[in-house]
């Protein structure tokens, strides 16, 4: 393989780019998990630049900036990787394969190994050649062809789809699904969204998911629920695509039904529960924190005074959530709130589901307590589900004060709640920087 | 547009960024051209990387070279303005609108005004977006739309379509043409070439031109010549197709048509008249070079014994060339031969057509006198053509020979003509060198 | 031939009807035009129902009458032609070779020939056949394939296409043109219509077949102008599409552009020059009558006073109808208007396309004096164009007002004129019928 | 609804007739089961032709007989419900409508009501629209709609399709599926059939219905397995696609693969067990016939030796068949090729589909005992099935062999066996007639 590389590198290389890049494609799909570490070793360390070309390069430039220097310093910033990678990508079936062979190198480099050289390089070109401008939206339904039906069956990560009539509920009249595409990924969907239209917003799985929920007339609805959006290719991770594929879509409802005015997600909060455990992080959730967040709801929970006994109490109960709906119900909310709304230790918010749409400018719109009673919801997040609404009005402000000051938009709802729950983290921040 | 664009680029565009870049485009468009050249010129200006940032760079990764300051360095030295055309691509029509304005540049550039940073990365995107993996192959003919045929006419540059009955004749059924597509440029061809098949090689336009050519039978067709091919998008100038186009059509056709067994363009020599009057060249055609050339053949020209003499009698028979065909065939061919295998001056080749197949690993097959008789023929190549063979065993070999030494592969018909040809030239290059 | 059809219909030839049907169509291909001539005539002779069959089942069917007896009875007067053609068109291209060979048909019945009874069950089969159940409406745009688009140039027959620029005027955004294709003819258009959009009707054609005519923005369009509809293939005449097409027409327009209020044609008068010279029609336009009509216009033609005289001068003046504009409009008008509405003496209208558009429920809503200044309108129609509209609420009593009672529907604008016209027509025909 | 369809056919109701036929249409679809009964009550009562309109012309016709007096004597016995058929086939979904009509009627009509004369008019029409030319075969994949597989699904009545992983092997690299489509019938396939490609034939349905069979290389296969075959509209029911349909995949197949040297069929018996056991059917498997059959094998059934013994053994065994393979296999094979080529009383075969394969000109191949183990095969056929050879070159002999004398062509290692079963049968008929 190495000499087939540098083969495709060379001028010789030129005239038989394809069939040379067809050989490596068909080799590096020969290799066993062992020689593709070795592969991608060998990419690291031979297809780099050379420090002294560049540090000579630099020199240069220093001594005299110009276009002409600028260009021959990025030249040689430039690794060959990225040459020898454009040009396996001539090759049928190419694109597929470096795909593929990015996710082979997230897997190894999960196991420890170090590859970012490489992986840094596949980073930088699938950003180009995955922009915005080339993917293609398209319309999934019943009459879609099998081939790609059986894929979102495959990668629906978020609610499992349970087989193919789980699947045909999902494409009801009262159902949208939309998935991006790529000209060189044939019959592949990059990542897909399910949307269902109701009369009103909900963050109540249970109907959305139920096989046998009666068809909604599509011109009673009112509102498009996002309850599901799955990226398909690990191999394409970190290439960003879902906030697009949101705002696409929100577009081509509002083309099709005029009657939709809400677009709004029903989405997890996959961390939840292990947060709320993790109560000897300092900045987190500490026991302290969590009495003072339950606040009013505490005598709800127990009768003993102490901390350590409410949040005892609590977890107790938390248990068996369903048999204590009543009394966990509003506890719940709030400290889901808190969950959602806060930052970890790392400055980083807890959620990787919030972060998202939070960047993208959505603004936290509902918080249900016993909305996911399926068994991955109730474990992951006892059951809670949140709302967060795309209002494109408000996108790019949102956005901005969130990317910008941290600032977290919340509905009128959760407005006052919100102040509650700030207050306490303040007052329990101050408490821990005093210590 | 500074503004949009710096927004545009800003953490707040990011939310909105499609919308933005629509705006830029819709802004861009409307703009007349000294309006577009302030804009190339604070494009060039202000999205220019920062000489102290990257200089700081270069130090860090001097003193410590690893990944991390490599990527750093990296990071440095590409130009904000990559990350604004990625952008401005990810609105629908972008691609469209890049391509034009660097079109527009390109315009703005031959008359002197200095755009190369832009273009330099324009042009790295290009190469990268229009990688041969994402172009997708289609055959035109008679069926297509007429919207694309119309294009087809519109960029024909080589053999001009004088109508609709000419662009059908050319689609008839001993015809084939074929395209390169991108899928983010709808209904645009790039790249076309035309092909027709005969029953042997043929250095002949007159009758691949002629609207009134009886149609082969397919089944009688030996050989497949490619008479023309066109790049379609100024704008996209300097992105090489060519190379894979016709490699790809000759596979197609070998799918399609397995009684094909010859695979050859039938060429024109655009700068052959020129180079043959540039008699002050002294590295070129000088009289003396021109005179040994014409060898044995000189005395058909004329009785005068003198280099100038003869070389007077050889422009004045070239004047009026159909009036003396049988004199001048075989002096033009040996001529044309010597055009199109030496170098100018500058040691590349007078003709760009030859460059582009000889480097592509094509050899040179035959040369034909009186090949082209209209009068864009006579004219700038006194009616000459020359057949480049695509023999796919043998493509790599002779790229490389051509790339690393200059070697031109040659048909056997023309073996020893060459090596008079040669002969000549070195001959008269050791003559002027002595001087 | 007849060997084979015979082979076809038998039982032996069942298992292989598809083969024998293909080997038919390609025997009839092969035949010149005196074989086809045979061909036709044994079909009408060999392949018909027996009389005393017929006259056995008749008898059986008088003595009991039931579903059997009157079955037995259909079978027996069905011509073994039907089921021969039906056989036929198994075949693949069948459909297309049975309209071909109808076209023959019909050509060397037009020479004297008499082929009742094979036409009669090719009408009765392509009835059914091409039953607008089974007719694809597709629209006609630049993006279609040039192999349809140059079938409209041939088949246009109402306002000849000049080219292709030509077609392309008439396919631009101002402009809709729409076919029915049926699913056994493939790329072969059966009826198109070509629609101009205006901001108001008009009755000119100067402006819609003018090639630089501007190019209206759709958004300022209110009327839609149905100024050409031609029927394809000659095989298929006397199966009625056009009626379908135009009301299917109008829906798709509606459908598309809501402005759009009025529909309506922009007509030829094709035999009004004919019919106002057939003078010599004592139920048509004798000189009394034109005289009558010309009423009051009549000192505007000439000065002299008796019937002859003024029709001498008006058909002088029609002569060079150009130079004398202002003098012939009205009465052109007023003599069209009764050549529209009023019949011949065989009781039926003497205008073909007023007869269609009538009894599809239009009314007849202006006249255009010098409405088509081309030499074709001037000739056959001295100039004179006119606009019968669809007005969907209306077209079912029209319809059978018209087909029932003769009654024709013409606008308020014509209703005036109309009472004039029809009583001189009635006065003249008692006036007729009293002598 | 009468009054309806008096409209759709009235001079009034031509201008409408879409929209009326759309109204009738509507007006069925929200029928209940008594209001369509006595719909097509109406139906056949309302619009038969006239009795005395018939005799008259068929008086006119006989005295004087002509192609005029024909045509109106044809027109005369034309009922004008196929008039009314025809028109309400102009609206939308005419076609589906029509087809479903006539379920309904066949479930009506199997419920004892008579509706001869309106199933008459439409099996007429329907063969003349269904006709092979204006079918369109297209090969099913994996690729198809799930909207169109989930019919195949729904309509497959041979070999129960269990789910979606079932059809998915059904559809693998080593299957082949075609259907036939009619252009009016969108997304409703009308005809399917199933094909196993494997490297030779085989009797044995446990591979070819095995949902973890291995898949086998295209390339490696010789014969191509018709094993399903299923009609799908019951409203078409009688009208003929089956003959059409495998000889074109036949031909298909041939001409993608040209390894695939044998094409037959993998056939159900469906009334085996059914027809074994009317002992009490003189003309067919009288106790004397089974036991004479069975000859030589009788002794490994029982020790017993008479007739009655012999065949209660028989069925004993037939109780358990598949405890007792061995001593059933031969037995079982004989009394099949006896039930598939003998007649019944009434002169018919006993088996549809053999009656089907036969009359399409295919062979009896060979007969696989114990070649379908699941329930349904042993319960209608104890387990036996049966291969038809489709050979391109004898299809049309011994088509027209089997229509015209009843002969029944059997491969050659049938041979001998059928001529065991023929003398049998012939005795024993001659026993019974001598009786």
């Amino acid at each position: 393989m190495p000499f087939l590389c540098r083969h495709l590198l060379s001028s010789r290389g030129e005239a038989s780019q394809t069939a040379l890049a067809q050989e490596i494609i068909k080799s590096y799909q020969a290799m066993n998990s062992a020689q593709r570490l070795r592969f991608f070793e060998m990419l690291c360390r031979d297809f780099s630049p050379e420090a002294s070309v560049i540090l000579r390069a630099a020199a240069e430039y220093e001594r005299s900036p110009s276009t002409q220097t600028l260009a021959a310093l990025s030249e040689a910033v430039e690794p060959l990787r990225q040459e020898l990678i454009r040009r396996i990508n001539t090759a049928p079936g190419g694109t597929q394969t470096l795909v593929a062979l990015r996710e082979d190198l997230l897997d190894l480099s999960s196991q420890g190994k170090e590859f970012e050289a490489l992986d840094s390089d596949l980073r930088h070109l699938f950003r180009s050649w995955f922009n915005r401008g080339f993917l293609r939206l398209e319309r999934i339904s019943w009459q879609t062809s099998a081939l790609i039906l059986e894929k979102l069956i495959r990668y629906e990560s978020v609610h499992e789809i349970s087989g193919w009539p789980d699947l045909r509920r999902r494409l009801e009249a009262d159902r949208r699904c939309f998935a991006f595409f790529h000209p060189a990924l044939d019959s592949e969907p990059i990542i897909f969204v399910e949307v269902a239209l109701s009369n009103e917003l909900t963050g109540d799985l249970g109907p959305v998911l139920d096989l046998n929920a009666p068809v909604l007339a599509v011109q009673k609805a009112d509102t498009a629920i996002f309850y599901s959006i799955n990226n398909c290719l690990k191999g394409l991770r970190n290439i960003p695509f879902g906030n697009f594929l949101i705002k696409q879509v929100v577009a081509e409802i509002a083309g099709e039904l005029p009657n939709i005015k809400n677009y709004a997600t029903l989405s997890p909060l996959p961390r939840f529960a292990r947060a709320l455990r993790e109560t000897d992080n300092e900045n987190g959730f500490t026991p302290e924190r969590i009495a003072r967040i339950l606040g009013d709801y505490a005598h709800h929970l127990t009768a003993a005074a102490g901390v350590r006994d409410l949040v005892d109490a609590l977890f107790r109960l938390l248990n068996h959530p369903l048999a204590h709906r009543d009394v966990l119900a509003a506890p719940l909310g709030r400290l889901a709130l808190a969950y959602l709304t806060k930052v970890r230790r790392d400055g980083k918010l807890y959620d990787p589901v919030a972060l998202f749409h939070l960047s993208n400018g959505a603004r936290l719109e509902r918080i249900n307590a016993f909305g996911n009673l399926r068994p991955y919801g109730l474990e992951a997040s006892f059951g809670v589900t949140a709302n967060y609404s795309y209002m494109p009005a408000e996108l790019e402000e949102n956005h901005e004060r969130f990317v910008r000051g941290g600032q977290i938009r919340v509905s009128r709802g959760l407005f006052h709640e919100n102040k509650v729950v700030a207050a306490v983290w303040q007052a329990t921040r101050e408490l821990v920087q005093s210590q």
